[in-house]
């Protein structure tokens, strides 16, 4: 309920950017003490937001912290699905993973379209069991939680369809960066890792239950922020911006926007319609690629990609093979 | 520990049979008081084992109980990977489901190969979300966990192999019965369903997490046990054997065994191998069948299926479908 009010004041506050409001006004329109605003003002300004107080004037908004607020989050979002409300989309300083809190809330029943994100993650977990490296405020960490009524083995194309989303929102908040997507979606910026995608799943054999997306999207990280092993390979949209990048806020608006739009392509237009748009931004096909995949370690060249999101490689020494998973390893 | 010491003395009062072991006897072998001896007895007892004792000779094992009890289960059970040892197997008289009470062990941690089984489920679960009916030690109640190094796309094949597994055993302790399996996983003898399979998984995009396949057989259910809505649909062993059938526990030993047998097809062989197996029991195949999927509702003949396991159905009015799920309504 304090939580709410404090919601309902930063509302008044930033009607009136960039006029003031008096403590009274405040008041008296809610129906609480002037005391209690001047609570509420306090908990904003703990919370980020720059409030000026002037004993005359009242209180001045003058800026909103760069933090992933839900409430900043869905300002003008207009999604249909993925948080289509603020009070799908939840906020944490420091998670374990936003995955597996994300996962507690759709065992719960969380609907689809709930989303979370996290300032930190302490145990931030990459493909094949590795870890993802997500420190405070460095980068747009959260987790997508989705209910198609699709089967199972269309799951290949929902990790395609994350990709193309944020390969999207970079390509377009930053128009100086030029982001690909390596199968299946791994996205790249000059041949060095700026995103990972992380999709898991509760199903039965012949029925999805949940499917929970992750993007880890390392965003103001500097170069010393990487760990020695990953400097080479690893880099941000904030290392790869010629100018200052917009601010995160901006970037998980447009993250969320695509996605939506995107999975709207695919419950209306199917699979076809999906892969056509990750063909845009591969960056994999009709190049040499060495695949490692549970059986093997194959070379050849990539293709192309069939309906089900499977990677063809013909091979050097001649014949063809499909990989539904692998991973390019050069 | 008073667990394991009740295991003990059942193993030597079995050593024994058909002679006695007196009280003292037990007692100085294992060290503990005649007292301790007497309460384990009747533990045992009231477990439903009938031990006759007698002042002068001691104590005799008379008979065992038909509880799928994990040491009668494992019992002369040789098995490699699927309740190879009696720690794997859980024993329940009662839980909501056996899937669920496993998917908790398989997110502790619990090895490949744990098995649970319940006298009666209260919350039994079928495929589609249905409810299945599992009354008190009328059936063979089981889900077992695999932990396969196997693309996810290879999760079809699962259900078809543990068909096989379920219908070869039958076939084999009741030799007057012949089950068939209907597409893809469930167990019929003429025309009525006697067993369902409710597959579940956790995954990434490209890696199995984990996988809990839960098989209801019903055993010794007489025409009355059964709902009102199912007792032209549903049978049991018990109705379909012309004499008594084999103890429960005798068919949940061979089930078990021959899942061991065909998992280790799989794994060693491939899904070649398993589609070949189910083709042998599969009575849907060149039948007229209506099947419903996500999609729409299709009929035509059944054609075969393809190496994912997938339904190819030629349709009345020309034209052939592939249904990778989907259940046959007629």
């Amino acid at each position: 309920m304090i939580e709410k009010m404090k919601e309902v004041i930063l509302e008044m506050l930033k009607e009136a950017v960039p006029g003031y409001l008096s403590g009274e006004g405040i008041a008296g329109k809610l129906g609480i003490s002037r005391t209690a605003v001047w609570k509420n003002i306090k908990n904003l300004q703990k919370a980020g937001y720059v409030i000026e107080g002037s004993p005359r004037l009242g209180y001045r908004l003058l800026s909103v912290p760069d933090l992933l607020y839900p409430a900043e989050i869905c300002e003008g979002l207009e999604t249909e699905i993925i948080a289509r409300d603020p009070s799908l989309v939840y906020h944490f300083a420091q998670l374990a993973t936003t995955n597996d809190c994300l996962k507690e809330l759709a065992e719960k029943g969380a609907p689809e379209g709930t989303v979370i994100f996290a300032e930190e993650q302490i145990a931030g977990k990459g493909r094949l069991g590795r870890t993802w490296s997500s420190p405070r405020n460095k980068g747009i960490w959260l987790s997508v939680l989705l209910r198609p009524n699709k089967p199972l083995e269309e799951i290949s194309v929902f990790t395609l369809l994350t990709a193309v989303a944020v390969a999207r929102s970079i390509n377009k908040k930053c128009p100086d960066i030029t982001a690909g997507i390596k199968w299946p979606n791994d996205i790249l910026i000059k041949g060095r890792k700026v995103c990972g995608i992380l999709t898991e799943l509760k199903a039965e054999a012949d029925r999805l239950h949940y499917l929970i997306t992750g993007i880890g999207l390392n965003y103001g990280a500097a170069s010393n922020d990487f760990p020695p092993e990953l400097k080479e390979i690893a880099t941000s949209i904030l290392l790869e911006s010629k100018g200052p990048p917009p601010a995160r806020m901006v970037m998980a608006r447009e993250i969320l926007r695509q996605l939506d739009s995107i999975y709207h392509d695919y419950l209306n237009l199917g699979t076809e319609e999906i892969l056509k748009q990750w063909r845009e931004f591969n960056i994999t096909l009709g190049k040499k690629v060495t695949i490692k995949s549970l059986r093997e370690t194959f070379s050849g060249v990539a293709l192309g990609i069939d309906q089900m999101g499977a990677l063809i490689v013909a091979g050097s020494g001649g014949g063809q093979k499909r990989f539904i998973t692998g991973e390019i390893i050069n």
